[in-house]
């Protein structure tokens, strides 16, 4: 492709609007254009990249024996709510209604119709095990599209399924995939951690995500050092330190003026924050939940939520509390009336196991208990690991200190089981004739969302830095002196050998400086730049600079060909 | 690819709400599964085809200098009211309101989403001319969704978009792209016609569709059968037959009672269709206009409608024609008061000129005029050539019969001109640093209709008949006897040699009878079948039958891959 022709231009601004270097650099560098807010055009340069992941994506579905499908856009509302997934998915939902007034939903993802797929081409175990995938343009009504493809509305995802007759089928199907997500990420250059993650309210059992490394990720994983362990945050579990040993004292009623926070008790005290008790209320679906856990923690709202199976959790008011009995800066987990006397739930963290005399609220305002012990002084309806992993807590599998890595999630794999085709009826018989439900999995990777993460990894201040899988082109050449028609000649003829040999090559012939060309080349960052010019001409050479660093060095233009492999083969 | 593990099966009775062939089997086939009215799921076997489509068009419009972009589907309404396209466009546009009550379009179609992409990427006359085109998926809320893939609401489309300095320029990327969709049919196999077609009142100078001929499509072709003429119906211009040639009567004013259709007057007076007029009373935004034409011709409103710049046209009710003084059932042209004077606009269509003495109603009930001659009698504001061209008709080139043949569009192309480029202020400057608008041009293929046509087009009452290029595989290889291990070994070898050899094949290795096994086949249409047996075996050889017709024979082993080869080269 001649640059002179290329449709898009690039930008020697940034854009006001961009926010990470993946936006930022995808719109300078002509890649694409906002049509609405988190609505994108692809251009030339961007469908390319998005073209060669999506074709490795099929080459390693193929080889998983996925069959490709492309199902719609458009859902009736009706097949959501034989679901209850209307709801559940909340106002990210697109819904519309047409001309006969029928409301119709834009599918954010593709359960229920490939449910219903399965259901009309599966009789009996015969027809299974089977693995469906598409490649497909997904809606999502986000509250705040961000980061231009980090978090579109409309943006482009490989959604996969796995049908199987029995849980054991569907640990087949899942641990294939696993090793199929895993190769496509290593073979676009992108490398990604493959973590475990939160499954959600619905049924689903297990579930793993697949996380890009990159500083502007929204997402954190807590990762054991020796590889033990990787898991999102708020999935993840881990040690917390221990707190001093200490004799248990008797529990009594101090006074504590203007102290609200565990900040202020703690230096107060001249305790460490592990020896306070902090008791934190929720309303969860209208139920009134009392959580207790060790100072130095915080609640896990993700565990919390999945443990009360809640559709809807968040802090309760101070309002709420006080209709409660309790007071908002001293809230105390001793005398709350519980659950089994119509009072509040209680939950305690397991970290209130270790440790001993806690200082705590004595719902009152200006005063503290010291010397609490649990249980001794205050019982909960259930202890259960609620809290918050953090950096330096130990690894689950070996105890080593973990590490919080920041990230972006690119792919996301459940277990769904069963809740699908019971919802929709999608059965299949046995060898004995007795009817079962398919036992189902999904798969998910976001394809416009990896092009951007995968810049996000690879960029430097002038530009993009291409991984040579997903680059565009692989060869930028560019000529300068373009008032030189023999150098005009000669880049000519290099640009139609480079292309009989079959590599890809954006040319640039433009008849601009080269400032503005060297400019471009770093910004658009294809893995490997060549220079034409007179001087290079006059010796019989081309200069080749890789973008992935290195010096610029001469190469005789005899040896181009196998120049240009050897630098496309470092990556 | 093995039948045993293919995702859909067959089905055996045909689909009750299937309407036309391509419908009716593609759902037997398990091609397709519909999701909502004229919203279907794409099966392995559909979406094969529509691959290889697909890699057709890209081909080529590469070919043709065209760059792939993706557009969105999502477009805020304000683009669309821009161009008051919101309104003309009418009740097919799909609207919905985002979560921030901002009003949406699903994109039927690009024209502004590029425009603004060509303005944002266009300073000069050196960034002309360029080519973009995109593979997407399209919505359209039809009143009628029908006929499966024939008229679908969310469908597959390539649609392209030239931008020029100039006119000349817009003529040459418009004969490009014309060649380039020729190479398009030509190449999947399936003829189709260029047709001159309306272009609408928006603008375009020139418009041309491409025709598939079938029986069941809904569009009408008028064709010269010397080659030198062919345009759609709402088009087509013709030379009507003559009148038979008399001398000018006198004014005569008759009894005819209950007279009140041309049929019926034709017979009283003994005359012939063409010796009669007719009016016909239309409103037009609201104006009323009066339409004159030869007895044995109709008017072609899409040709009044274009002449009238009318953004709405239709006939007056009887109501409406007695308002303005007109008596229906003999409604005449003579004694109406005409615009100039106040009254209605009338019209005459060029055939009122070639005959005289007409027969014509009176504006009285009982009675009409003979001997009406024009313009002795009666005047016009103006004589316009405003009929349907019928087959029989001479063609407007050569004079000879043209005939009519049915069809599918699957492509059309315009000469948009300017209005977009206007409407959204895309200029470019020009050599001395003059600012002009940038001329369009738009080209649309139907990419999943084009696969319902080729089935319309290709089929007999067993099943399809997939011409080889779009085929979804190119052998169907079956086995017979699978209770026999050696038979069942042979025909896994043959499969294996088959597709080393870079044939694509759907291998039935499924345990069922012959009659299931050849049904199928028949239904699902490849171009090749292959049947392996004991007595195929026996006799080293390998039965192949063209779908396309032909008598099954057998082939030796050694001789299968060539044999093969040439059945596919026979299409």
């Amino acid at each position: 492709m001649r640059a002179s022709r290329l449709l898009s231009k690039t930008l020697r601004e940034d854009p006001a609007e961009a926010e990470t270097a993946s936006h930022r650099l995808m719109l300078r560098a002509g890649m694409m254009q906002q049509v609405a807010a988190g609505v994108y055009a692809y251009l030339p340069l961007a469908l390319r990249s998005l073209q060669k992941i999506e074709r490795i994506i099929r080459e390693e579905m193929d080889a998983a024996d996925g069959q490709e499908v492309r199902m719609p856009t458009l859902h009736p509302l009706e097949l959501w709510q034989a679901t209850g997934r209307d709801k559940s998915v909340g106002p990210i939902l697109f819904q519309l209604q047409d001309r006969r007034e029928r409301r119709m939903v834009l599918a954010p993802t593709h359960e229920e119709v490939v449910t219903n797929l399965l259901k009309a081409n599966t009789a009996s175990y015969r027809d299974l095990p089977r693995q469906v995938y598409q490649i497909q343009t997904k809606f999502r009504d986000e509250q705040r599209p961000r980061a231009g493809l980090l978090r579109g509305r409309e943006f482009d995802m490989m959604d996969a399924y796995s049908f199987d007759a029995d849980e054991e089928g569907l640990d087949l199907s899942y641990s294939r995939m696993l090793e199929a997500y895993n190769n496509v990420f290593k073979r676009c250059g992108i490398p990604s951690l493959t973590v475990e993650a939160d499954s959600g309210a619905i049924g689903g059992k297990e579930s793993h995500e697949f996380i890009m490394p990159a500083e502007s990720g929204e997402d954190v994983v807590l990762s054991c050092r020796e590889g033990h362990y990787a898991a999102n945050v708020e999935r993840a579990r881990s040690v917390p330190p221990l707190a001093p040993t200490t004799e248990p004292q008797p529990l009594a009623l101090i006074d504590t003026p203007s102290t609200e926070t565990i900040a202020e008790l703690v230096e107060l005290l001249g305790i460490a924050e592990t020896q306070v008790l902090k008791a934190v209320f929720y309303q969860a679906d209208g139920q009134t939940v009392l959580v207790t856990i060790r100072g130095d923690l915080e609640v896990n709202e993700v565990k919390l939520k999945n443990h009360l199976h809640a559709a809807d959790l968040r802090m309760a008011t101070d309002e709420e509390s006080r209709t409660a009995g309790l007071t908002p800066g001293s809230t105390s987990p001793i005398g709350v009336r519980r659950s089994a006397n119509g009072g509040v739930r209680t939950i305690g963290d397991t970290s209130i196991q270790q440790g001993a005399s806690f200082a705590a609220g004595a719902n009152e305002a200006g005063k503290h208990y010291v010397g609490a012990n649990f249980p001794r002084d205050f019982e909960v309806d259930e202890v259960v690991e609620i809290a918050t992993a953090q950096e330096g807590h130990g690894c689950p599998v070996c105890g080593e200190p973990i590490v919080a890595i920041r990230g972006i999630e690119v792919g996301h794999v459940f277990k769904l089981g069963e809740f699908y085709s019971k919802a929709l009826g999608a059965d299949y018989l046995d060898e004995t004739g007795t009817q079962h439900p398919i036992v189902m999995g999904c798969y998910g990777i976001g394809v416009s969302r990896m092009l951007a993460a995968a810049i996000e990894q690879n960029h430097d201040d002038a530009g993009i830095i291409f991984p040579t899988p997903i680059a565009p082109y692989q060869v930028h050449l560019v000529t300068l002196n373009t008032d030189d028609d023999d150098v005009t000649a000669a880049a000519e003829r290099l640009y139609d050998q480079l292309m009989a040999a079959g590599f890809e090559v954006l040319f640039d012939d433009r008849p601009e400086s080269p400032g503005v060309k060297f400019n471009d080349a770093d910004l658009i960052g294809l893995p490997v730049r060549l220079v034409m010019s007179r001087r290079n001409l006059a010796a019989g050479a081309v200069e080749l600079r890789r973008r992935a660093g290195g010096q610029a060095r001469s190469v005789p233009l005899a040896e181009v060909f196998s120049a240009v492999r050897a630098a496309l083969d470092e990556g």
